[in-house]
């Protein structure tokens, strides 16, 4: 058997998230089938991350462990050619070492979440942004970001699926800026819990139209109550961006 | 009547270009539907570009005219509420002068074409961008784009079903960039020919490609010949960025 590493960027709007589920389309399940047909084996799909339904990946990074022999490049166009019509691609591939997983070997995930701040609906990002008509002052969303810096137990921004053992995180950051209409907040950590992002997201939003005072987020953190949640921003707007190795 | 001027962004995938059609559905009909929906007049849309089939709007710039009081951001609000769920916006309104015209005012058009230069097919930019798998050198296409600009008869790059009473046209811009895997071409002109910019395109490509010699572009120029086309870009690349006026 070799083990390939793939780097995956896909459309999430189609998919009942990363994840195989019992019913509905997902990112796993439409790749698995994409790597049967080229192979003829029972592949199976390991990734860094689980997405949810409708959010994004840039660059999620997965494997998956052949039999048959076969080129990094061969395998990759073949993956691209039966992945079709699903918006999922295969945008590098690469032997890895047997003992390299793409999920428990992963030591750093990044996600971006993309907020078009305007008054009008979005048409070319319709389902790649969260559209927020209300003005947004993206310098107290930052100030605000940076009491959930750091390790802390992240209850508050925790969902109530969350199969994690422990709600105690470190979040290495938490940046929001802002390009003409555009806000983005760019969060990385070892791990997060299931809706941290979009948790983290939601509530900065508030802050952003002045609904929570600055502090509300570090009292709402402090509360580790979901209660205390202010807001779960959609996930149309979020990207998983990069998973990052200790050989990397 | 009150001249409202209008900045339409859309993602030209659904209809069959801007300007109204027998059969189709067209940005100028969705627009057109909504104002009568609002005003309950028989409005009438006039637009600086006429883009076809696929072809994106970041910042169209149209006109309306509209015998109802109303007021700008209200008549904004209105229309985006009624062109739902259809892939336009108003992102802008506001009064203009009566003796001004979104084409006939219009003094500059310019356009920005993506070429996105990868193997893997495309998944969020999936109808937004053309996808060119051969390696292109986007110096080459650069230098190749320059023999373009200025004064020039353009009857090679012009569709058969160009409308302008002449093929000569003055060419301010055609700058081609790299950012990443992102090819990106900048047009700007008084005006263009009907194809103009895609028909530019495709040949650029075949110079980024190697399959033609960077001059070859300056012969097809002089050609005057429709024969001599390289190849047509296809129109979801194709984006129309921007209309100035005298006054703006």
């Amino acid at each position: 058997m070799t083990r390939f590493a793939l780097t995956l960027e896909f459309d999430g709007t189609p998919f009942q998230g990363l994840q195989r589920q019992k019913h509905g389309p997902t990112v796993q399940q439409a790749v698995e089938e994409a790597a049967n047909a080229v192979t003829g084996e029972d592949v199976r799909l390991f990734s860094a991350g689980r997405t949810d339904t409708g959010v994004h990946a840039l660059a999620m990074r997965s494997h998956i462990d052949i039999g048959k022999e076969l080129a990094p490049f061969r395998l990759m166009e073949a993956l691209n050619a039966h992945l079709r019509p699903n918006p999922i691609a295969v945008t590098h591939c690469e032997i890895a070492p047997d003992d390299w997983h793409a999920r428990f070997s992963c030591i750093g995930r990044s996600y971006v979440y993309r907020i078009i701040n305007r008054r009008a609906p979005l048409t070319i990002d319709h389902k790649r942004a969260w559209q927020v008509p209300q003005e947004l002052d993206e310098k107290a969303m930052h100030g605000a970001a940076q009491a959930l810096v750091g390790k802390h137990d992240f209850t508050t921004f925790r969902s109530a699926h969350c199969q994690s053992d422990s709600p105690v995180k470190s979040l290495d950051r938490l940046d929001v800026e802002r390009d003409g209409n555009e806000i983005r907040i760019h969060a990385a950590a070892r791990s997060f819990l299931h809706h941290q992002v979009r948790s983290m997201v939601g509530c900065l939003k508030l802050v952003g139209q002045g609904v929570w005072r600055e502090d509300q987020v570090a009292k709402a953190l402090a509360a580790r109550d979901r209660q205390e949640l202010g807001l779960n921003a959609p996930p149309h707007g979020l990207y998983f961006v990069e998973a990052t190795y200790a050989d990397s």
